[in-house]
């Protein structure tokens, strides 16, 4: 993408309205618009990113096993009634008339809806285990919108829901759900710990959220530090292997880390005070499992092997996923702009041509797109004809993880210069051999 | 994908309540699910073909030099307040009041908002041209919602809008947009015929919408039968140059080709009459020049090159993207179910096990299934035990194009049997063979 054809408008001043660094950078960036109170538009540079995040919840539970599908934003409120919770929602719930004068809503999340369609469709364990997830946007008419898409009004969700025979093959999806959270928020380049956690209204035995640390987050949160040490890194996972995956999930769960709301100091101080920390954090997702809460409710039953029928079991499973992008900002930032981890950037990597109308770098900056394109790998060329500072600031704010700068001088010995935004080194090469390393790096990320 | 653990709650019986072909097969695919009158959940196939299709028109509109970006659901009343259209638009406009009692509504096109963001960021010859897009949920309270998707109310379209600095590059914006839908719905399968519009409650100028001829379309067309002829094919597009792509829409053009809106008899009775044609079609798309209507009523302006503030040029352009599987399966199907066209297939192939469980017959299928995956082509594989016969009518009613059946008996002989769902024809060759074939097949269809 050349710069000169974008729709970036970067802001140079820092916009009143925002009070923390994700949602200042997001304005600045040119990512989001607001549109109405915790309502926003997301610009292009936004755009990618939001459908990067996307792409890799599609992937990672895909890969689970899970299966997608898509529920409308709009819901009839009879649905809601069956359940109970038409009444118990309050106020958060937007609640509608159609011209008909019909109960309807913006749903804030999918259980009854769900509990729907399998009721209609599926009545023996010959077709479970199954896990159907959506991607969807929701509605939540918080009382105090803030923090950019940290708490908006309308958010794009993914949310998944495991039916399953009985409790132990629950608990197995349960697991399959925090495991492939572990691996989704890793490849976004977040640490993002399970912590216990306490039901909220949607009602739930286990449930865990998954927080990652960061001074501007909503929940105080207390753990053992090694807890940030853990990764999945490349390790294989047989989703349908009940122990290793529950093996996962004990690795992941024994270190102390709750949030406030379940935090027990008797059980703190039993980490080495060495290990103790006290911090803050932001949700972005939760897993939760409540048996048949809805199925008993709904009337969502299966046959067994044995010829009994029982209310199928179930839990549902959250990732936030517009939310995610200010979680990783608040993350991975520094005083110049957002510093995007490599596998949800906008674009790979960033061409800054320092002498723009230069014969020799203008083909070299077009050599370098080309040869990127062909790997499958889209600069964002800056073609536009402003100062090298200009460029950098830019570059620096909307945080690519990489820059190749092309100037004549460097040309004349046949360099570029590679530039990690996150360390700030520069490395003079060959414009062949700043492809082959971007190559190399993106490898990783596909 | 296998058929075992996937969800795909096919129907035996004709659901009562569908009146036209498409509704009645996506419901018995188990492809949709009504959810309220014109609400949809979009079930497992049916969101593998909605995607796809989103997919081809992201595609096409990119390679076209638009941008994508993502507006919001709801919208706030202020912005249509502004355009005049608050009051204007009727009971097809969901109103909804939030908590604090403001006024928004759920968004059914999106000229306000564009125009909102392009007014707040852009004010210089200099960032033109510039095309937006996305592809959003909009929501019409139709009175009637029916015909399944092809009419409901919550729908997914496709709307761009092009800001131009004059008339001439606003209308080369126009015909920009009109190949890039020609190449769009060709991808599809689709014979797209672009017919001189009226001008609806949008308001414009030159507009022309899409129709494909179905006998169930809810428009009377009236065409030379030369049009349906007519084919981009591979040509190679240069959507920055003005002549060529004019020269495209001139070809696409000429013919006769009206909607009972804009029909006039006496230019009719002058095409040859073994080529005067009177059907029906089914809109998928329109395109319009409306000029500075929103510019002017919201303020949105530029500079000129000569310093002079004019009001940006624009027109608004939309693609039915959930329509589009009705459409298609209206113009593609037998009296077994639906024929999906390579480009918008669920599933590029199906594998039939002729005898589960038998080892021979099960190993080739678990090959089969790994070489197609392993280029890139994911089959569904039907491993249930089951009879054939009960196979091959979900094969059918599904429209997967191409099946592959393995049985002991082939497979003595080293060969499976390769199907085409148009045609019927069988062929046998060796699993090799077919994977190379099928691998053919879909090259042209990345």
């Amino acid at each position: 993408m050349r710069l000169s054809r974008y729709f970036l408008p970067v802001l140079k001043e820092n916009p009143a309205e925002a009070q923390i660094v994700s949602h200042r950078y997001m304005l600045r960036a040119g990512m989001i618009k607001q549109q109405a109170a915790g309502i926003y538009s997301w610009l292009p540079l936004g755009y990618r990113v939001l459908r990067r995040i996307e792409e890799i919840v599609h992937q990672e539970q895909i890969r689970a096993g899970h299966i997608p599908l898509l529920m409308p934003t709009l819901q009839p409120a009879d649905l809601w009634r069956e359940s109970g919770r038409y009444d118990d929602y309050g106020q958060e719930m937007l609640r509608i008339k159609d011209r008909q004068d019909r109960d309807m809503l913006y749903g804030p999340t999918n259980e009854e809806m769900i509990t729907d369609i399998f009721r209609s469709h599926v009545n023996s364990y010959k077709d479970l285990p199954l896990t159907l997830y959506h991607i969807q946007w929701k509605f939540r008419d918080e009382m105090r919108p803030r923090f950019g898409v940290m708490r908006g009004r309308e958010f794009l969700m993914k949310d998944g829901y495991n039916f399953d025979v009985d409790r132990d093959a629950a608990l197995h999806a349960y697991n399959r759900h925090m495991v492939s959270y572990l691996r989704t928020y890793e490849r976004m380049g977040l640490t993002a710990i399970p912590m216990r956690a306490a039901s909220g209204p949607i009602g739930g035995d286990n449930t865990h959220e998954f927080l990652v640390l960061a001074n501007t987050g909503e929940s105080e949160v207390f753990y053992d530090d090694r807890v940030t040490g853990l990764k999945l890194g490349q390790r294989e996972i047989d989703y349908d292997d009940r122990d290793q995956v529950a093996k996962v999930c004990e690795e992941f769960t024994t270190l102390y880390a709750r949030t406030d709301e379940t935090h027990d100091e008797a059980v703190f101080n039993q980490v080495p005070e060495a290990h103790r920390k006290v911090g803050r954090g932001i949700e972005v997702g939760q897993i939760f499992y409540f048996g048949t809460k809805y199925s008993e409710a709904m009337g969502a039953e299966v046959v067994t092997k044995e010829g009994t029928k029982v209310p199928v079991e179930m839990g549902s499973h959250g990732i936030g996923v517009s939310r995610l992008l200010g979680a990783i900002i608040e993350a991975s930032h520094d005083d110049k702009g957002i510093i995007w981890p490599e596998g949800v950037t906008p674009f790979p990597v960033g061409i800054v041509n320092l002498k723009q109308g230069d014969a020799a770098a203008d083909a070299a900056c077009a050599g370098l797109e080309k040869a990127l394109l062909a790997r499958g790998l889209e600069p964002l060329y800056d073609d536009r004809d402003e100062r090298a500072g200009a460029k950098f600031a830019t570059m620096d704010l909307i945080g690519l993880p990489w820059r190749i700068t092309v100037g004549p001088r460097g040309l004349e010995k046949g360099v570029v210069e590679l530039t990690s935004r996150r360390s700030g080194t520069s490395e003079e090469m060959s414009p062949e051999a700043a492809v082959d390393r971007i190559t190399q790096i993106y490898a990783a990320h596909k």
